[in-house]
């Protein structure tokens, strides 16, 4: 990615946050979450706070941070403090006006109450929840390339790591390896602690790895995604080491129908929860919707996790330009569990995935 | 560690919990922080939130982490929802008494107001700040156990990663053989994103690694740690490729010596802010006192930082069991920069480093 289309990015970032204040009536605005954080001004740094105003931006972090945020932050004022941020906004340097937003669902209620006391009689302040979101749910065509760019390289990882899948590795080996190549072929990061689990542990959708070795003749689920430029990625794959008893492998089938099911299905207008309704009763119909018990998918983006929700409380709308991944699952506490999960575009014809890895059942 | 001890370590947990609960006269606790849910209950996964009251306690998360939660957590009753905490707490099945504590400066704000909207009228809801902080500084023997532990594979981390820094190598490839070679040796994953910042980056005290190489006659700073059994570790090492200049290697010195004096200035009862004080009264007397923008260290514990602060804000006063950093740092922006650090326990007769890898300057 060019400079110049990353400073276009988030100046377009700023024009819509500016815009959305105004039209709330907001004169400032704090902002605690670090992605977003990035996405408007560019920096990445792991502490800071935001002050929005009509007229101005400042960036407030600390000493650590000074040569970083020099380099990286544009349109913002930086502050290098050593008082704190609650501190500079005691000093009265920086005009907020009469109304101040703060991310509700982002700031500490620590943070939210101290801020609160310090302008009271002075400022109003608004507590706003999911502010960003619908910003931050509709991707735009650089933000697309940065996913596209994360998603084929846990593409690469993927297929580099299952060759190194047999009885003599464990599934933390697996998960170094995972790790290792995603910042090899050029992530900054995992996008989340990468999910290895095999055999009987197939079955807790959210595993950790362990230092339990592959077993032959069961499955192993691969959950991963990283980071470019800000951005995640997320795939799941479940493949089978040696050949899997037959009820395993009918309930692969049911799960990879559903999820082509689930990626044929996507249309504009609808909502995340309708969505998941239509998969949820195709697995429930060959008697396994107990073993399905999360959602199933949800938005992809700065976070790995991020609106819009598809699940049977999804109330987004489905729109073009919204990332969000399709992951059915069916988890047999004791026996086994099989997730198949794609990260999709929603384009003018409908979802497409960005994985082109294969859904058929591997048998290594 | 066997699993009785684990077992014990959160007996003791939750009597010192419940403890002070009484003196505060609070009925129930609501933990919204994940490393303390760990540390009282047990439970590793990624979403949860524990309910604690005088007679029983409950652990509530999600279908993904059902077997999971079975399996880790004692003397909680676990129940796994799809509604979600607040709707469960709003069922009425858990009997809350009068007065509900919260923890204010891990629960966003946006929680907290509708857990007060909830309960509005039936319980008082109280914010509590630091709540654990008394706990988690001072280490038991089971935890100290763990800390050594994830220290030791640092350091063997370190011992293999030194002979792969060479001019041909990226800032980001050590990066990756760092998180690789943790979980190689042992550790769930690192406890922060490795920092490896070399030659004028390493003026950056927390850089973030890049696809530069290294550039030889100059500095490499290796700042890193892992997580084993829930507890962290942290370490910093400052080393040269090749010969450095002159000004470089009194920086260094500077540096080493002001380390040094920092370890052997620990007393009990003293505050963190007096033992920053006297290390950055040795650099600044030395003319590097600019150069010295950050703190002189950190607990280090569930979260690699943690109380006590020990900087010049940093009230706490210095007691035997606590463990924390001690990592002064030279920076000079566009040229170099020098930090050594190193986790030390506060014993009987003073702070003693859980590493013990050399601090002279190495010229690879």
């Amino acid at each position: 990615m060019r400079m110049d289309e990353g400073k276009t990015l988030r100046e377009e970032s700023r024009r819509m946050v500016l815009g959305k204040m105004m039209s709330m009536s907001l004169d400032a605005l704090v902002v605690t979450d670090l992605p977003v954080i990035r996405w408007l001004t560019g920096f990445s740094g792991s502490s800071a706070r935001l002050l929005v105003t009509r007229r101005k931006s400042w960036l407030f972090t600390d000493f650590r941070y000074m040569e970083q945020a020099a380099g990286e932050v544009d349109a913002a004022e930086v502050v290098i403090t050593a008082r704190g941020f609650m501190a500079e906004i005691d000093s009265g340097l920086y005009p907020l006006g009469e109304t101040v937003a703060l991310q509700a669902d982002s700031v500490t209620w620590h943070e939210a109450a101290r801020l609160v006391a310090l302008l009271d009689g002075k400022q109003r302040v608004i507590p706003v929840d999911t502010f960003f979101e619908e910003f931050r749910m509709l991707k735009n065509r650089i933000e697309l390339q940065k996913m596209r760019r994360a998603a084929e390289i846990s593409e690469k990882v993927l297929e580099e790591v299952l060759p190194l899948i047999s009885p003599s590795v464990t599934e933390l080996d697996i998960a170094a390896e995972i790790s290792y190549l995603h910042r090899k072929f050029g992530a900054e990061k995992d996008s989340f602690d990468p999910i290895v689990a095999g055999g009987l542990r197939s079955s807790m959708p959210h595993a950790k790895p362990t230092r339990e070795k592959i077993v032959a003749g069961s499955f192993v689920i691969l959950d991963f995604g990283c980071i470019v430029d800000g951005y995640a990625s997320d795939q799941t794959r479940t493949i089978a080491l040696g050949r899997v008893p037959d009820e395993a492998r009918q309930v692969y089938r049911i799960v990879q129908e559903a999820q082509s099911l689930g990626i044929r299905s996507v249309r504009c207008g609808m909502s995340g929860s309708e969505l998941d309704a239509v998969v949820r009763g195709f697995i429930a119909d060959r008697g396994f919707g107990a073993g399905f018990g999360h959602g199933l998918g949800h938005g992809v983006g700065l976070d790995v996790h991020e609106a819009p929700r598809i699940s049977q409380t999804g109330t987004h709308l489905l729109r073009e330009n919204m990332v969000f991944t399709i992951e059915p699952g069916v988890y047999l506490p004791g026996r086994f569990g099989v997730r198949i999960e794609d990260t999709v575009l929603l384009g003018p014809e409908g979802a497409v995935p960005f994985q082109r890895f294969s859904k058929e059942l591997l048998e290594l």
